[in-house]
């Protein structure tokens, strides 16, 4: 039996009578079947988001076909639109410091297929993960920064993010804020995992602040990166009961958990397209 | 500015190309704006299963005249379907017994405008609750049960249900197992609340078995009624965290507002026809 | 059988060697039995916190000789200790405004004996509820507020409090945010439920902040009134899910259940004596 | 500043007054510190449990002469009891088959000092987790086991767990059923993670179970284990929704993220001796 020839259309456009059944009309005629199809017409703005997931068959016409004939679809609703091939793993480049337990999560997912990406390469301002990044066959960039040699560095990342052509660049736990360039040229492609429940606690050591804060919830948040420091839009948030007798080194522990299964949960929702941008929030098609 | 002329459309049928397109192109053809729409197609069973809201315009043929069009494309794909007003609210028979949690939570919610239902009457084996049924302007019907008058009470809870126009019958804790003759007719229209996390704890005593097992969590079921105890269609749980602490009666106590929560979403989901049967299990459209 | 003759006994002091030697040997030489006890030595503050449950038999002393002779111990250690019935229930007066979930939620477990609280009168700055409170035979004081009236209706509403011999003032949605004064006053004997995930969203309209911010994730906390608006020692929060699809409408409806029972649980909490003040914080013994 | 010299006292005996007094009182004869305690009087079997973590100072006996001095008061009231060092690191052998994610999450926290354990070795009944095992620097037991071989392959295992000095066996997915007689030896060492919510779908493919069933919360649990198959008392537990949408493929990815976090605990709470058997139940102090 042979892979089905499958793809994810994701749309924003904004809403009108008519689109779903224009869109689903032309995958019809194009005889193709729709496995999985979401939508979304959001009241306060008035964008409305799809995602579908459909299968070509021998009937169909080739897929570049079907894709010209949709621009024209697409531009009667004033659609922003992207067919990508079910099958396609996007180019991931992981930047971590030394704290491993994210990335080792996301390098064990994707070693045994459960992370439908393709770590392309792990940058990083410390040399402490190494090892562990070459057992699994991945080249690792050490690239120290100071404060003097920061703005070079920065570019040294994405020198490796493009050289790999990445598609998406995994903060997982890497201590180093990005430059407002950086952030402008990776919108919608950099996803953060913030070791607080947004917007509660952001910036430096969110654990000691919830700590002094008393909390009794404690949370992890993944996010789009934006030049606004942890305000970007979120994708995926989960949290943890926590009481008196937990000390920050506690919550630390606690927060690991949390942070791995959000960050893991963000970058297989960005890798399947179920992540479509509204402004300063995301529609996530779960 | 007048109320939208608003409907829900439900469809049920065996899962095939262009049901999608067949559906939104004909709620196009008719000027009608798409609210909401959600659909699955189920690979295990091959069943399609759709939602949709619509609202009419100006320039839409008459509701009836809708429904005769559609007919033809539902034969065609084999559909059980319905279209129901958005505005319409369910007529709701309660039968309670002495825990009446649940049932001053649904009163509460119907009194404050929470819950579009229309609470018809409130049926009891025993008297306990007549006070608050009444002070919220409810009838109520005491229907004592004997093991001698027990089916011939349940013969005065169907009147009862019937003579109300009941669409919908919630057993909110009643201690009264159904008889396999009522759970037929009543299939897909009446919600039990268990007090466990089915199907853990069956049966009566739920949270002594719980207490008795050492679980760590708990938990609170919403299921369609089926003549096989317990084993309907689940529409709703939640749980809670317990520990060696813990007594039944502590249990008791956290399971009542799972309780309460679990069915208030189960009703809230049938009556704007969220949920719609597949075999023993339910697709719930959130 | 007659009920037991039960104590509830809770101290803060500096922590020192041999702080629970004392206690626990105080009540074995008292012939008392520990039902239950809980410590805890914070490290950050060398503050230490214990609740024990105690049970005199007929051999024990007096109740009011078991006080004088505890009295010497706590000197020893600098405590600050109080021993209160076991059957003893707090003295609350309830404040609301329009919102009556909560309200609601607390007179059906007041009513059904689930809170062993005496709810001595309601106040509200609106006449809304009165006819709940008084069906449950509840005393309901209206008291209208506005900008030129508000220092007096405060005096009125510490006047009942002070009236029926109040011990604690509940929050219940009440729109009206004390003085600092009467914070002061109130302190540790004043809960609020704020419809957020403290600290996230202080002030006004949290659920439009979080339907503003697209958190995937919306909570409720019950925290002890100080004069910084919704930073006092926190003492229970719960979340639930949300995504992109909830309006805020939606979030309120969600949020609604989420305050019902983190307030119950704080109530109950508290007059089991079960809150203990560590600075901002709070030592809650579950 | 040296490590302080800490030390673990766990009690289990028939309930009674004075207890926790003589164990407090004896601790502040020799000049220890409490660093933390906990106790429960479980009142339907009148059983009590402590843990209490203390520390020596100069002034204290040494610790061989507290322990003997120890033994006359556990002797009184029937104590079962143990004194282990604060700092000692259980020995633990992991047995596993083919999926390797709680193994590469357990390796994981041990190699970064977050599991106070000394993994000892690995045994497994295939040879697929070798290289992620011997990059640790721990040995791996390729024990193959057919049904006719089964028992002595369990020999195998259990000579390779006496050989390193096992304290703990952990069945991190091992899919080998362990006979009674290994059952009984290994009572209270031996923790095993069940891909359930138990007591629901015991035995084989529980995904499968409740994707048949149609559940909406699924879960994970850490218990003990016995010889009644997933009937051994529970130590953790942990749960996550799921909806009509998950595959059984999906479950099974949900859910290995419970078995990692659930697992992990148990073995955690195991190691720093905070789980006491209460018959077929346990009790935690976390």
């Amino acid at each position: 039996m042979s892979t089905p020839d499958r793809y994810i259309l994701t749309i924003t456009c904004p809403d009108a009578t008519g689109l779903v059944a224009a869109v689903s009309g032309f995958l019809r005629d194009q005889s193709c079947f729709i496995d999985e199809s979401n939508q979304y017409g959001d009241p306060s703005t008035n964008r409305f988001f799809m995602r579908a997931v459909f299968t070509r068959i021998a009937q169909s016409p080739p897929i570049d076909k079907i894709k010209a004939d949709f621009a024209a679809i697409a531009k009667t609703f004033g659609m922003s639109w992207e067919v990508t091939s079910w099958h396609h793993k996007p180019r991931v480049v992981v930047a971590v410091s030394n704290f491993g337990h994210c990335l080792n999560d996301l390098l064990h997912r994707w070693h045994t297929g459960q992370m439908a990406v393709d770590i392309a390469a792990v940058v990083s301002n410390h040399d402490t993960m190494r090892s562990l990044v070459e057992w699994h066959g991945i080249a690792y960039h050490h690239l120290p920064a100071t404060p003097t040699t920061k703005p070079a560095q920065e570019r040294q990342v994405l020198d490796v993010f493009d050289a790999v052509g990445g598609e998406l660049l995994v903060l997982a736990r890497y201590m180093q804020v990005l430059s407002a360039e950086a952030c402008d040229r990776l919108q919608g492609r950099c996803i953060n995992i913030h070791h607080s429940f947004l917007p509660s606690f952001k910036g430096a050591r969110p654990y000691q602040q919830a700590f002094e804060r008393g909390v009794k919830i404690i949370g992890a948040t993944a996010h789009y990166v934006t030049p606004n420091l942890d305000e970007g839009p979120i994708i995926e948030q989960a949290v943890e009961r926590v009481d008196h007798t937990h000390t920050v080194a506690d919550m630390v522990s606690i927060g690991r958990d949390l942070e791995n299964v959000v960050l893991a949960r963000a970058v297989r929702y960005h890798a399947q397209r179920r992540v479509l941008l509204n402004g300063s929030k995301s529609v996530v098609f779960k």
